[in-house]
């Protein structure tokens, strides 16, 4: 947190401190992997689209499942239970009744993993008082405890998880979340959480908040409908979203964490010094 | 952090966890303020009214001279100038032609205020990375630096502050904001905050998204209208919102902070053991 005015990390104190745009401009093809199509939804509302990439290496059990009730069509027609300001959005079968054909019931609970050297792990350079160390794995916000060899997804906006009831094993995938407000990171390694929503966030954050009970809403009326979802890498070509998303292992994203912890912009005056695991972007951009 | 399962603070290891609504059920009347009736607006938008409490500690020349805009009512008739997504909405004259009459151009800046042991300030435990103490003042979440005798409000969800251009002292309180998004933590001392929606958020948090660039509107049909806005002490005492807050350097405040720092509810396989500054939740009710 020294030496604020300086540039730290890449761009060298001598060095020109490059801005975003520049960046990303100048960032090698390689720092760049295209979302992957086995692992991502595409939540079609009547606005537009949801794009979500999925965490198997998080959450494998609740990702294959999820991807089973897709394949079974289970999602279609289904709606938008809850919106509750500064905390979640949460879908799913408003009457509880639509059948699960191929997929589990009760998965067991994903709320952290094993963690080891093999297992990547970008650390941010950032004091967190949710978990002992806190970076990017996969492109998504995670935490760390080397002591315990475990890590786990952070709760940070954007952050998609599957619903349970009072037992961990209880949630399987048929109901899902989305953090629409400031990170509720108290639910991380409480429940597990299964992607991110990589395009279309703000389909999901203008919901009507229906001021009932933790959001929920009432009448069919008051509910979004979920025209369909379905597994980008089964999409007909030509409806596919080509997005790309900038890898958290590189140069590129680091130069970018040093620009956004020490503010150059003329408008900052006090530089910060300092930035929160979930003030981080995670850049997506679309494939040209 | 330690003995997570143990309550800590006013309830007392020995004692019964007691829940939010036990806390609040039991709170004396004295733990809880009526809003500042003169230091409290009523924005009217389409669809119903935002309370904002303004903080007069803190920008004590800002609130004047919103309260002067007020009285002169311009912001009547204006509208919702941008909603970037995780992030503002930001309102004011689209047209940027509104004559301002009594109201000062240009105010110093009002980012940091100086602390002395005479200034209210209630602490939070809680290891923050964009200030070296962070807690409440006058119900608003706050910063403090000890050694430089300095303390400023924090940008949590619902605050609300002035936009500037790129000089420090070239905000008037002609266009205000407010965070519904995660935290941006790194306009603290950057901007000056002037208060926080009370209620109502959720008609500022729902607000369409452009696309465009920071998010603002292009077309006169994308804004949602300023009906009015209003002084509470000068609105008639039949249309008056009846809100009350809870102190925050109150007994019940305090336990509050403690269940939900530590959870013990059932739900919670991991009782997380810390909360950050703007996870806490500043409680407000309908006086009755």
């Amino acid at each position: 947190m020294a030496g604020l005015w300086l540039a730290s990390g890449a761009a060298g104190a001598a060095e020109k401190i490059r801005t975003l745009d520049e960046i990303l401009a100048a960032a090698p093809a390689t720092d760049w992997r295209p979302l992957d199509a086995d692992n991502t939804l595409y939540m079609e509302l009547p606005d537009g689209r949801v794009v979500i990439e999925l965490a198997p290496a998080y959450a494998p059990r609740h990702v294959a499942n999820i991807k089973a009730l897709v394949r079974e069509g289970y999602f279609d027609g289904l709606a938008m239970l809850r919106a509750q300001d500064n905390y979640v959005v949460q879908w799913g079968d408003p009457d509880g009744k639509r059948e699960i054909k191929t997929a589990q019931r009760n998965l067991p609970a994903e709320f952290t993993r094993e963690w080891s050297k093999t297992f990547p792990f970008t650390k941010l350079d950032s004091v967190d008082g949710y978990a002992p160390e806190v970076g990017f794995a996969y492109e998504f916000p995670a935490g760390r405890d080397r002591k315990k060899k475990r890590t786990w997804l952070a709760h940070c906006y954007g952050m998609v998880g599957a619903g349970r009831g009072n037992e961990a094993d209880s949630g399987d995938g048929t109901q899902l979340y989305a953090v629409i407000g400031h990170a509720p990171r108290n639910l991380d390694q409480n429940i597990t959480l299964v992607g991110r929503v990589i395009e279309g966030m703000e389909l999901l954050s203008v919901l009507p908040r229906s001021g009932g009970k933790l959001g929920f809403y009432r009448t069919a009326e008051q509910r979004t409908l979920i025209k369909s979802v379905r597994i980008a890498a089964e999409a007909p070509v030509d409806q596919r979203s080509s997005l790309k998303i900038l890898r958290t292992d590189t140069a590129s994203f680091a130069e970018i964490v040093d620009i956004r912890r020490t503010r150059h912009e003329e408008w900052f005056k006090y530089p910060v010094g300092y930035i929160g695991l979930c003030n981080v972007p995670i850049i997506v951009e679309e494939n040209k």
